[in-house]
């Protein structure tokens, strides 16, 4: 796995794509409705074929959007996103006969280049994965200056020292563009920057602390008559931990609310689609993706994620998606849902991060 | 385990409560942030020590609400949700000597009884089920006309023929007075209502069905169409499933958007704090609640219900709550996150359902 | 899924088969090790093309077994067994170019049949199963009288009342022809029969019983002093449970020791090849076998079962192959090891069991 | 954690052992079979009051097993390895009322040396792990040179690059004292050292390589023509990997046969109570185990040891326990079948074992 592995484009002069009919285009009848038979995207390069434009590359593909064509131009848009007016490709074919072409091998390399690039098949918890590592530890260190590496994580990362140390040890050193998580990584984080516990469990000792379910309520309280984490850090001289960490950095982070939130801490999206909304900016953006023991967060950044990126030079690379989880089922619903390129390492976030840091901290 | 088991109250007439100071009250300074030292509260039964009062049962308890005092009358509330000026119970001891008992006993029977009642250890896949089963008819039997069933579910029951069929008889036959889903149950119950797929999967067959995918897509831009859940059923002519059920019957349903959802379906809600309090609505009147094959809809329902309920002639009887899961890990979690009486059924959810329906259908 | 679905050879008549050498015979020069180049079996039906003979089946084949060649006959054997002197097919390939063809297409029926056969892809917890059970139920209720249904048992089904006395319905009225478990199905069943627990958990109530963990081990002590399971059921007036139904039937079973047995209990076979030899007897009479709740035992078995048999009358039928387990993991693990046609049923071997039942017992 | 924690015997001169009477003995009358009534040992110390010698502590406990007395010696002996006429405790009490005193309580620090030792309860995933670790590395360093360790493996560690290296590096360098193990591990680590592959998949790549799943039975079939490990580590040249670093330090091994097993490799003992007797040689003498990733070998091995040492001056120490697994119900199986100070690390083998080479390799 290379994130400089060449792309190939389609041969769009030969057939079928040479005599491929232009794209049908249908208008949206009212805001937020997908029109009959829209075509729906996968997460690979999609070609359409416009009138008077030809062959055009879909940029930010996801799964499950529309595509709207403006002047040539094609927009990826969430069908609860359309507008009225809004002209829609129509299709469900992928092979070129109604102009609408799919395209997943484009970073398939040449045989005589000895090592082919497969998306490779599904892992369980016996599948070796030293290569795993070894392939991330090389992404990593080229997307930290070359790319967007984005970060979905659970709580579970935060309520171990040596894991929450590593996390903020990623961070302060340029391995995470961006942050995605909800209220509980964020409140936990911040409990153990003030308490030294997880839900009152001492994040090293593993002792339950008297009273100490009180923490993670004190912790919601404090931030939120701080006003913002941001403040609170401040007011509360935090000095350690992961929300630390993107603040000073500073990285971007997206906490997305849910039902299960105490509190939530102020900052945290309460609304689901406003949520998805602030993700996919940086689904957009991503060139790595490291999903960790959330199986609600990954499969939500998942459906958002291209599997390749248009660079602003022009040209196309690889985007990977490596899903952390202790669960062989987390691991394929994810990957069932269409993440195609998604590869799993089946462990505890805790080791992963662990090790990932004791390997790129140099 | 018995619906009818009596409940007992605290001695107050002997000490230490009989010496219990009044518990001090802290007039909140901004809304939506609890005072300091405020008391959070467990699902179990609590009773403060109201001066000019005396000590008063907290009504429609939940985790980790704050106590608000008012004429003698006790709210539970959300910290979120307390207003400027609320009066709320300062102390996080619990027995009493700040005026704040907290009574988890007040369903164990005497000795004498033969069977003593225990909300029981945590289960395992091995834990002998025949009792669960066999208490839960009798609770489900004695709730549908005495009690108020709530039904949490992930969107699995929908995935299969039979166990949709018997989730759907429940609903009709009276066994369940509301349902906590979210937004891909409701979904994918009505793809199986219009193409007999659940994510384009045959539900009998386990056939995979060509361009199933999109049947997912199409049921979601048919109902955003129709404008509401009753409306598509009316105009697709949907007759059969659990949504249909619903409607049919009707029976109250709350859908919590997520981040994982497409569409949503209308009615859905988008803002996770509004859902909960949708959700309150009904934790607060659930005698039994049967939450199946969904760890996030668990967890947050599951914090919100009490493990008593103050019924209509003032006597006290306990809620009883079941977590159907096929992890070990998922069940745990929901209990230790304080849902003390919650009892695991380590299982396929499918089976689960079955299982219910054939044995109370007849 | 059809046991009387018709079984389609290979045509021999057309090229390549047509044309293919003879298959190379080395002899076996020492005991118990196979010729370098011996070609190992899967499950499917192979044909070897044999001087003098032509394409000759070979009967009751298994995972990675020896084809031994005696005057035009065929036997499976396990490279531990063979004989010096034993003439062994040499080469690995399988379309024929080698005197071997390998022939999983037996059983895909025409396409006009309309219900195309085919082995299913892995399940998933999410899966529907509605269809495996209904399928079972028809298979089971043909091979009862028509067929050899084997079941290989875990432990947890003698844990539980309701499903433990499932069984013992199943095996009194035929719905079992032999049972492969361990010592442990065993001890704890005959323990539940005299104490009513399962390692000292009472099977119904869920009570642990005090000074239970005593019970696993005065029954060992019991039955070893009697001498025999049989001799112990007499003895001890056993009147119900697995052990019970098997001796009272009777039907053969193969206990198989392992290093975590307490006891063992007599007839428990203590050599691991041994009771390898035990089971393939029965292995080779298979029709149907439905395996739960034991990763161990599942693959074991699973490696020895083909996925056809040849009839007294001479026509071909599959063989089924059921895994009921919690985990994705020990699903696809014995899935993974070749065990081709096996079908996952991913639930709780308790509620699998009473579903059983409950549906054949009618 | 601390292998140099002082241990505090019971007080016999105080009440109630002061006063116990001298346990009662019955002679056992038929070879392996235990006498009615007989005291079932636990894995913690153990004194018994025998007439004429006072209490006496029983060296090398394990679980279920029954004590024979002779000459006021104790000897700790599974009931099938019972002679005719051994004089064995009767007695199911604990607190010395029947002369049985079990002592749970012996490394339980004092209150003022502020870091209270307690077998802690039992992990999730979402434990912290980060002392685990920690307490781990001490551990083995101190055990490395004054210690025991033994490891009792799962076939996982074999597969990956990394974590066969990690423990060919422990191995080698003092971490570990014995290794028990089954017949797919030593078959597997093998075909790693001649082939790159584990069930023919390349150990570091993932690929599957052609014809790989002959890799396995060319290995066994070249071992069993060596006739035995040692002898084809020579013959082949075999110069990594975990059973090269077992032969060459050299450190002793069991290979325990099961029914799972092909070939077996020469020196894998098939019958299962011999291959239990050779185990316990070993667990007698360990002062750690870390047990990873089998749940067979684990409870097997976890059933034979003690919690505690007496060593060679007198001095009684802690025996450590540690499992590694990925899942919670393999950890709490172990846990509930009495193992009582086993600690649970749940987490992927792979990258537990790379962990602690990485920290321990110095």
């Amino acid at each position: 796995m290379d994130p400089r592995m060449p792309y190939s484009p389609p041969s769009f002069d030969n057939a079928p794509l040479n005599s491929s009919p232009y794209a049908k285009l249908v208008a949206v009848s009212s805001d937020g409705i997908a029109p009959e038979q829209f075509h729906a995207t996968s997460n690979f390069p999609e070609y359409i074929n416009i009138e008077n434009h030809g062959w055009v590359l879909a940029p930010e593909s996801r799964m499950d959007a529309a595509l709207a064509v403006d002047m040539g131009a094609i927009r990826v848009v969430e069908p609860r996103r359309l507008k009225k007016g809004d002209l829609v490709v129509i299709g469900r074919t992928e092979n070129g006969e109604e102009g609408i072409f799919v395209h997943p091998d484009g970073f398939v390399q040449s045989e005589e280049s000895g090592d082919k690039f497969t998306f490779r098949s599904r892992g369980t918890r016996e599948t070796p994965f030293s290569r795993s590592y070894d392939d991330l530890y090389d992404i990593l260190r080229h997307d930290r200056n070359h790319g967007h590496i984005v970060w979905v994580l659970g709580p579970a990362v935060s309520f171990d020292k040596d894991s929450r140390q590593a996390m903020q040890g990623l961070i302060e050193n340029g391995f995470c563009h961006a942050l995605m998580a909800g209220n509980a990584l964020a409140t936990h984080d911040l409990e153990a920057s003030r308490f030294g516990t997880g839900l009152g469990q001492d994040i090293y000792s593993q002792q339950l602390v008297p009273l100490g379910h009180y923490h993670h309520l004190d912790v919601i309280s404090s931030v939120r008559t701080s006003g913002s984490i941001t403040k609170y850090i401040a007011d509360a001289n935090v000095q350690d931990g992961i929300m630390y960490a993107c603040e000073k950095t500073p990285i971007p982070y997206v906490l997305a609310g849910s039902i299960r939130d105490d509190g939530p801490l102020p900052g945290v999206i309460g609304d689901a689609y406003a949520a998805q909304d602030a993700m996919r900016v940086h689904a957009k953006q991503a060139t790595t993706v490291i999903a960790m023991a959330t199986q609600l967060h990954s499969i939500a950044f998942g459906n958002m994620v291209p599997s390749y990126k248009v660079q602003d030079d022009g040209t196309i690379r690889p985007v990977f998606f490596f899903i952390v989880d202790m669960s062989e089922f987390s691991a394929d619903k994810l990957a069932n849902r269409g993440s195609a390129q998604a590869q799993a390492i089946l462990t505890n976030a805790q080791d992963f991060i662990v090790n990932l840091w004791n390997n790129l901290r140099g």
